[in-house]
């Protein structure tokens, strides 16, 4: 075992205490006690730990892999911004002394102990909780996520703590980890159940204490990079993790305004119909987002526009641009044997197909550069931006559409690597054909994905889930739309487009509906082409207007909050825990969020008619009232459908 | 590679075809084309077919590991039962030119082509589905099962379709498989869907096709042995695996009775004045179950009597014995500190706690030997059965509470293959213990469970996916009991009680219901100790006492269905698709099923109120008006709560 201290240019100012932790380590090495934890048996295996940018460490422990996330990186190491942060009270986070880690037949397993009376939060886009702590998770992209298992469209092995300290775990596999959540023999009690639960939350739930262990099962692998961060805030620690990723990202005004994406199966003449509505209806569009139906074949996609459909897609680009729109495309990487990059693709694609078409391998520049040099056509006729669907993965579905993890690729990863870095390389390879600034939507993202300017979203509905994945995605670098597609009611359709106000995205994404969701509410009926009695249609369209021109007056502070993203790392949106670990009562508030520096966001969830809402620290202003509110308060209030909560920090100018 | 044909004595009569297929075999491996199938470069790795009982052979695929289910079978395989059947058509179901491996760094990797005409079914316990075709599924044992990926209580890696085939896959890992749920590059192409799809449904799961390829992987495993079962019919597939696992299982009458479970809090006093309603209300019970709380200590279990609730144990249980009663007892094998078993089991159990409390390494035969001795006690005192819980896993839930899949086990398994068998030798160590004939309930079994009389249960309470789960069940050699706890309503607790008349076991399970459902159907109420108003108790006592009475009626032919499954490993209670897979319409019935030869179970789910119903081929009769039915009807019956439908077969003696 070799134990290294390589020294980066910056790493003077903490050399002291670097080297005093190193000498613990070694320490440790000689009088470990954990009778599990032995040193790897190869002889090439190793510990070592490197600062490689201000307050960022690399943990290194055996041999790594050869396919990593941060082998794709997409912007460099944010350096001179890091550096300008203010110094951490501690170098990093973990306690060396008490690391141990051993080689198992389903990989390598890393123990820490951890301090149990902080808060763990992070791991990507969660729409079932917020809080870490007890919890097991594994990093397993699947579209439908089962509950709290960390699966889902953004599994991301970031973590942080209340504490001011934080990690990632350099892989592209399904990573598990366990924050106190397992119990190791001859590693301390806990304090146990006082009294005979009577129901199925207190056996499996509540009565769960923590155990002091926080677990890293890195499957397949017999070594792997911890990056450590440390705060000095937990704040900092987020930032720090941005920066480190390469940076957050600015996008161009007209990406925050109002989107609709149109009926899958319209076609050129019902585009212009649908365009007419939205003028006539005097709802302010600035993005007009096409459906699989642009394509002459979807699913899988062809890339072409579809000649019977579009027989003049200039013709389609140019009048949505003559009414002000941007055009935003619909695609999935899976190339149909009709499209032209078929036989391009043959060879630099994966062994499985998905729905009769290729997997591109975007891990291959020559792969990345086939594509975009293709989408540099669409970008031409004045495309300027895209969805990328379905690059998540499938194994939760009833059916696995998407590829198996036992896949193979010629870069060189298996399918589950594949899927952990999927949306990365997607979002990479379009912006490689991109020219402009742009705002797009991806349905996976994780790892150093902060650069990329796109935001994820789902087909689940569910809108508790839905206001929930904005702080949590927030928290690792990430940005999630809760978007709208149709309502269980006219009152529940504003109420879910109110949501929407000072969300990442304002998303009206109308896929499904042959018309605007606000000329019938109803998914059926609006299918069947039936639209509401003209009154109640007139009616809603009024409401729908009211929130989305409320969206647009808040468009020059959301530019603030993502111009602030790219300069500092700073989340735009993100969990209030984030900025207050101290305030206790923050740590659960998962369907709130910050917005900026300045804006407290608190939607009242769909289906439910009033909430609670903890201001956080500081001097707060009802927007809507006016009302002054000190920081810690606890407020009540009811729903009132196009005045969504919003509180102003006093003084900041909005 | 080596390529074996080893006779069994029993194999003469087949000699002829294996050699045939060896042949073929041999010739596969010279011409294989299929260039992502290469033999493992270990040259210890072979693959090798071998007639190991009548109809069934083992087709052994590299080196299979150290710690599989077929270690720890509880009887011999029944070879002169399955000499005694019909001779398959074909000598095993594999067309093993169609056969290729590989190993990957995730394990090995199986690929069979399958005829895409026939349905597969199988895959242990099922709550969300019936037929596996197109899925993918993984065996992972967890007590929250997602959805539709094969998970849950019982997976059990064995599968038979409608031509008559089947295989068992001998692993305790949490295998994959694809009934044609994978596309490879170059294997052909499924049709496509032939417009735009408008719904997440369509594009997710009626939109996939199903490529001809089934897959098999075998995690962290580099060798398998498959066991492949042949008819001739699906019947006998089903009837073949479970001869080969050991052979079904009889129960005495008693245990088909009424069983009450009761409140987990109840101390003597409280068993004795339930047990005094029980007989006032005049319910025919015949079994009454203690939950946690009769221990000192739960969670984890200390599995002595609590000398608080419980001074004079043997008085407890001699006051139930002497009303009739069987007296069942709760426990889980995790095994509390202040247990006299803990020390004992210290060095014998695994290097994780759950709930603070060891984890029997129960395939160590001296830990079944410490644990059973300490059981006997028990048996001494008069208890005639056990419900083992908990056996299951927890990987979907919030909250991690059982052992991790990297846990380490003295006898060498790891915390994944501890899950995979853990509920079979949990039944083993019980059954050391246990003197008379039993039925009790376990949490999760699996391969080689079928001679073990234990019903599975689950927390979950979805009506629809509990009827699912008998049928399913049956077809894996699973015995699994749709309980009742409480209602939404009279009515619905009157309707869930009715839909056990014909299932395995008619279980109350009111482990946390302050008094017996009936005179509280509601949760929280009956919880806070609040009954119905006098008449309403009064009438829903005298309907459950119905429903209760009707189920006593048809004991007899209960132990028939029983004593068959012992005689023959005719699944008593099973999905109609396996008598006649030649019916296409009942290939998708997963809400009724067979019992015994003649009766046709067809409750009506809870929330609905009317059904159809496909009768089987065969002549029927309607049990409540007498009416004739002719196989292959189709009838429609309405909600009459306290008759659930019920069809005996023309001509039998019921």
């Amino acid at each position: 075992m070799r134990i290294s201290s390589d020294r980066s240019p910056f790493a003077r100012r903490s050399y002291h205490l670097l080297r005093c932790t190193v000498l613990a380590l070694a320490g440790w090495l000689v009088t470990a006690t954990d009778a599990t934890a032995k040193p790897v048996a190869d002889p090439g295996s190793s510990l070592s730990i490197t600062e490689v940018a201000p307050g960022v460490h690399r943990l290194r422990i055996g041999q790594p892999e050869e396919f990593v996330p941060s082998d794709f990186r997409v912007a460099p190491i944010q350096t001179e911004k890091l550096a300008a942060l203010p110094e951490p009270t501690k170098p990093h986070p973990f306690n060396l002394e008490t690391v141990s880690y051993r080689q198992t037949s389903r990989g390598l397993l890393i123990h820490v102990k951890m301090d149990e009376t902080e808060d763990w939060y992070g791991g990507g886009l969660l729409l079932s909780h917020l809080r870490q702590t007890g919890r097991r998770q594994i990093m397993k992209v699947a579209s439908d996520p089962p509950g709290r298992d960390g699966s889902g469209h953004a599994p991301t092995p970031f973590f942080l703590n209340t504490a001011g300290h934080g990690f990632l775990v350099d892989t592209a596999r399904e990573v598990e980890l366990a924050f106190g959540g397992h119990q190791r023999k001859g590693q301390g009690m806990l304090s146990g159940n006082p009294e005979l639960a009577i129901s199925e939350a207190a056996l499996y739930d509540d009565g769960n204490e923590v155990s002091q262990e926080l677990s890293i099962m890195v499957p397949r692998a017999s070594g792997v990079d911890l990056f450590l961060f440390s705060g000095p805030t937990m704040r900092h620690v987020a930032q720090r993790h941005v920066l480190f990723s390469g940076g957050g990202f600015d996008v161009p005004e007209w990406s925050l305004g109002v989107w609709y994406r149109s009926f899958t199966r319209a076609d050129a003449n019902r585009v212009r119909e649908l365009a007419d509505y939205l003028e006539a209806d005097r709802i302010p569009v600035s993005v007009y987002g096409l459906e699989p139906g642009w394509q002459s074949k979807a699913y899988s996609s062809s890339f072409i526009w579809d000649p019977e459909r579009f027989p003049d897609p200039q013709a389609t680009v140019d009048d949505l641009r003559s009414r002000g729109y941007h055009v935003n495309l619909w695609q999935q990487a899976f190339t149909h044997p009709s499209s032209p990059l078929y036989p391009k693709l043959l060879d630099k694609s994966g062994d499985h197909l998905v729905w009769n078409g290729l997997v591109p391998d975007f891990a291959l520049p020559e792969a990345r550069k086939i594509f975009a040099d293709h989408m540099r056509g669409l970008v031409a006729q004045g495309i300027t931006g895209f969805k990328l669907d379905e690059c998540d993965g499938s194994d939760n579905k009833s059916r696995a559409w998407s590829w198996p993890d036992h896949a193979q690729f010629p870069s060189g990863a298996d399918g589950e690597q594949m899927h952990g870095v999927y949306g990365l390389l997607y979002m990479k390879t379009l912006q490689e054909a991109l020219t402009e600034p742009t705002f797009g939507q991806v349905r996976h993202a994780g790892l150093f994905s902060s650069p990329l300017p796109y935001a994820l979203y789902s087909d689940l509905y569910d809108h508790k889930s839905f206001l929930r994945g904005v702080g949590s995605a927030g928290m690792s670098g990430l940005i999630w739309t809760p978007e709208v597609r149709h309502g269980t009611s006219a009152d529940d359709l504003v109420q879910r487009m109110a949501a929407m106000v000072l969300a990442p995205q304002f998303l009206i994404n109308a896929w499904y509906c042959t018309m605007p969701p606000w000329h019938q509410w109803d998914k059926p009926l609006n299918q069947a082409g039936i639209p509401l009695p003209d009154d109640e249609r007139i009616a809603l369209t009024d409401r729908v207007r009211a929130v989305a021109e409320l969206r647009v007056k808040f468009v020059p502070a959301l530019k603030d909050a993502f111009a602030n993203y790219a300069r500092t790392g700073i989340a735009p949106f993100r969990a209030p825990v984030l900025d207050h670990p101290e305030v206790k009562e923050l740590r659960n508030v998962d369907d709130a969020w910050m917005v900026g520096e300045n804006l407290y966001f608190a939607p009242i969830p769909g289906g439910t008619t009033e909430r609670e809402i903890i201001l956080p620290p500081g001097s707060w202003v009802d927007y809507h009232t006016g009302e002054a509110i000190a920081g810690g308060s606890v407020v009540t209030r009811s729903l009132v459908l196009e005045e969504p909560p919003i509180f102003v920090r006093a003084g900041a100018d909005i």
